[in-house]
């Protein structure tokens, strides 16, 4: 068994930290402003509301305004908009229509992880000057790909700001964000994990690719590749290509599962830290997985040329498997079927249990530990 | 009287579009953005809830959800750390307790206006890479004047995003930005403009100086001064130090007024385009000023420097006010002691008139016509 909770450094390993990311550097900042963000929670009292003390540290922020409760949150696209940038110059083709997708996904997948149904959508477009949206083929794929999402999961596309940001934003890039507010009502449809126990089935839904998160190593892999973007990931896709396709909107599996009276216990969006999300509650549970999805060809193309064991692809990408849903036993195998009815593979992968606070992965016969995610 | 509607281009005045925006490529962007927005509207009845379609070209975005409306938005800061960044580099000094405080401003002042209790604010806060929030000093100002700006707002800071965005946002820059949830409540606060009238007072807020709208003329306006940022506005007071001076919250006068019985028929948030947005509405009136307020010393500076006439400045710039507030004029005087007994000045500044659509200054003697504003 592996478990290690720092990834491993073979010499010609890319890790996620040697593509550029320096948590070190972010986190104090991070740890501070969560306290002095938690401090301004009694501030609703004002207004005669209260915050679910359960959501700070959780995806979304919930507030109690009585009939129900509102979820926020505003979230960065990241860089993939790089990798469009790079396509366009190598194939001629404007890639942001996918790119508006991702953005949107990266704050309606967050949302709905607390229980919140998805009402309004702002667009945080900051670019580098002016000329930015002088492209009228790009500008025009990022709005008609951001309707198309909206559309996706009957959010309310309520405005935005487009700032010109010369001398912030680079030169000829484009920062994306989204913000989303959504409703949890009724109230019971609340998922802080506070139901979240020993017998729930876990449930994966399948991912498109690498979605959004894992970008910073997937380009900084490029330089090992034969023909950058353009090499084959399999027989006529490129690597290029295979890294933008969008990320999946999983809203419409968790409006459908209430349709279908499945209210999960918890949920967890599988981004960032890849599969070491699974332990994002602070429970002590053992999340015990007996099956794995199929790896995506990306992530599997990523994870050979990277040298990466599992260990750290499963802790760094989704390797197929965008999002989880920890429901009721008796209601596993039904919402694979809701997943699948809206044209979204899901499988029962394993279940959760008493036990000390760790995830194993049994057919990799690798874990995770209780301190391979420290995100509170 | 001056009743052009593009601003004069005498050969050494610095105007808007000079300092490097150009809205020519930005607005067919914005107006197929706003085209496709507009058809999201109808989602919300999918979840049983309506839009307030007049919030629509408003500065916050209204969803009507029964016992109250919500209302949303996000909003950047736009190039105003630029001007912290090069003063600290000058005077050693940490100026991202004030830059919290512009951003926040930036989106509360927005949600205002349609009557909203802001409730939520998220930071958006984008670094050019790891190592920005490795400067523990600017780190915890930043931390500290966000908590404080969301003190004086009595709003709970829900959390946000950190990303170090390298390649996408400048190498040692930021791009901040603030989303906010509010709650119009009870749903007689909304306002849209539609009790909007003749015979309603103009009542003025006054601002503390350029507030975060017109520091790309601000910035470029640096290369006329003999010692830069460093020139004298007043004795003591630099003209830098004057620039980073932070934007006044006007939540809690609209709050104070709510408490005291008073509901404006409309407001505006006077940000880009100066005081052309008291034209922000679609509604034909006439808008006449008979009292301006006294300039802020670095706006009469910017004014003198760019060479601008009064059309020109009070067309870019707040000129001393930052907010209006359209109430029924029996209102006014009361209006202005609420403001006061915050801490803010106001003025009776003028009345709505029945007439066609423009703005008149009768001070100044300088108006703004119909032309004057296009942000639908």
């Amino acid at each position: 068994m592996n478990t290690k909770s720092t990834p491993p450094t073979a010499n010609d390993t890319l890790s996620y930290e040697q593509a550029g990311v320096n948590y070190d550097l972010i986190d104090p900042l991070k740890v501070a402003a969560q306290r002095a963000a938690k401090a301004t929670g009694a501030h609703l009292a004002t207004h005669g509301f209260t915050e679910v003390e359960a959501s700070r540290g959780e995806s979304a922020y919930v507030v109690d305004v009585g009939p129900f409760y509102i979820a926020s949150i505003v979230e960065c696209l990241g860089s993939k908009a790089l990798v469009a940038d790079e396509m366009k110059a190598l194939t001629g083709k404007s890639y942001y229509d996918g790119i508006a997708q991702d953005t949107i996904a990266m704050a309606i997948n967050d949302l709905i992880t607390v229980g919140a149904t998805p009402l309004v959508v702002q667009a945080y477009w900051a670019a580098g000057g002016s000329d930015w949206f002088g492209d009228a083929q790009r500008a025009q794929a990022l709005v008609a790909g951001w309707k198309r999402a909206c559309d996706v999961c009957s959010v309310a596309w309520g405005g935005g700001e487009t700032p010109a940001l010369a001398g912030i934003v680079a030169d000829g890039r484009i920062d994306l964000a989204a913000s989303c507010t959504g409703l949890i009502n009724p109230k019971e449809r609340l998922s802080v994990g506070d139901k979240l126990g020993a017998g729930d089935a876990i449930v994966l839904l399948a991912s498109s690719g690498i979605h959004a998160n894992g970008l910073s190593l997937a380009r900084k892999l490029v330089e090992r590749l034969p023909n950058g973007y353009l090499t084959e990931v399999e027989p006529g896709l490129t690597y290029g290509e295979a890294l933008l396709a969008p990320t999946v909107l999983y809203s419409p599996v968790t409006e459908a599962l209430y349709k279908a009276g499945i209210i999960p216990n918890y949920c967890a969006n599988i981004t960032g830290h890849g599969w070491r999300k699974l332990l994002r509650h602070p429970a002590v549970h053992t999340y015990r997985i007996h099956t794995v999805p199929p790896v995506t060809p990306v992530l599997k193309f990523i994870q050979q040329h990277a040298k990466q064991d599992d260990f750290e692809a499963y802790g760094t990408l989704n390797m197929g498997a965008g999002f989880a849903l920890f429901v009721k036993a008796e209601d596993a195998e039904r919402t694979v079927a809701v997943a699948k009815a809206q044209g979204i593979d899901a499988w029962v992968a394993g279940s959760v249990e008493a036990g000390p606070k760790k995830l194993v992965i049994e057919p990799l016969n690798i874990e995770f530990g209780d301190d391979a995610l420290q995100l509170r």
